[in-house]
């Protein structure tokens, strides 16, 4: 993927601020962070998201998601942390090479979760019952 | 674990609005969605968080995350969706048995997104570099 960022900064053409990378995956710092420390975990081979994304390398993001996290929460102290995909651009992805993002969070940091509604009656089931049926 | 409440919808003993279920995943609908449709997606075997739950389970979770999200985008008419994990309490965590969110997404749906914030001078790499210290 000639024009995409993340192929660049994979293939070395754009600088990184590193902080892990194997054969599959690349993890660096995102230069917008909520928090500093939070980290990007990509696949080295483009793909747009997670449906675009082999289990196998979906299994592999998720094993550096775990070492690399552990590591974020060391350095920065925090107690906790966001794992997030947005996935699509109604969903805010903005760079469209699949990314999972990990936030490292603190007390009173300013971030604020979505908001839950509610549903009424029997239209959760109903919901649930179609979703179910496509499986 | 007695009193976890998804061990307890794992188990059958509280009812869900399931969507998919296999040997090792369990997936149902969060009864305060962000939108209709918001999906759990939940390891059968209590683990407190990805820190806690094995290489092998977490790529069980992304295959069903992979499956599940497609339907629940079909049904909802979703053109993407965001993917959370609220690791800890710090980070919003409310039951603490591992879930992954499924959030379909829709335009000028009032979902907000975190907000970055900026490095100074070589902040980034100094961090980095710490992060990758402890790997």
């Amino acid at each position: 993927m000639e024009e995409c960022i993340f192929c660049k900064i994979v293939n070395g053409e754009i600088p990184c601020s590193k902080v892990y990378e194997n054969d599959k995956v690349i993890a660096f710092l995102d230069i917008a962070p909520v928090n500093k420390g939070h980290t990007l975990v990509v696949p080295k081979e483009h793909s747009k998201d997670i449906m675009d994304t082999s289990a196998d390398t979906l299994a592999e993001i998720m094993k550096v998601v775990k070492k690399v996290a552990k590591s974020v929460m060391k350095v920065t102290g925090a107690e906790g942390f966001n794992l997030g995909v947005n996935n699509g651009k109604v969903a805010g992805q903005l760079v469209m090479h699949l990314h999972f993002h990990i936030m490292p969070r603190f007390e009173e940091d300013g971030f604020k979760l979505w908001e839950g509604k509610k549903y009424e009656g029997k239209e959760a089931e109903e919901i649930a019952e179609k979703i179910r049926s496509l499986l």
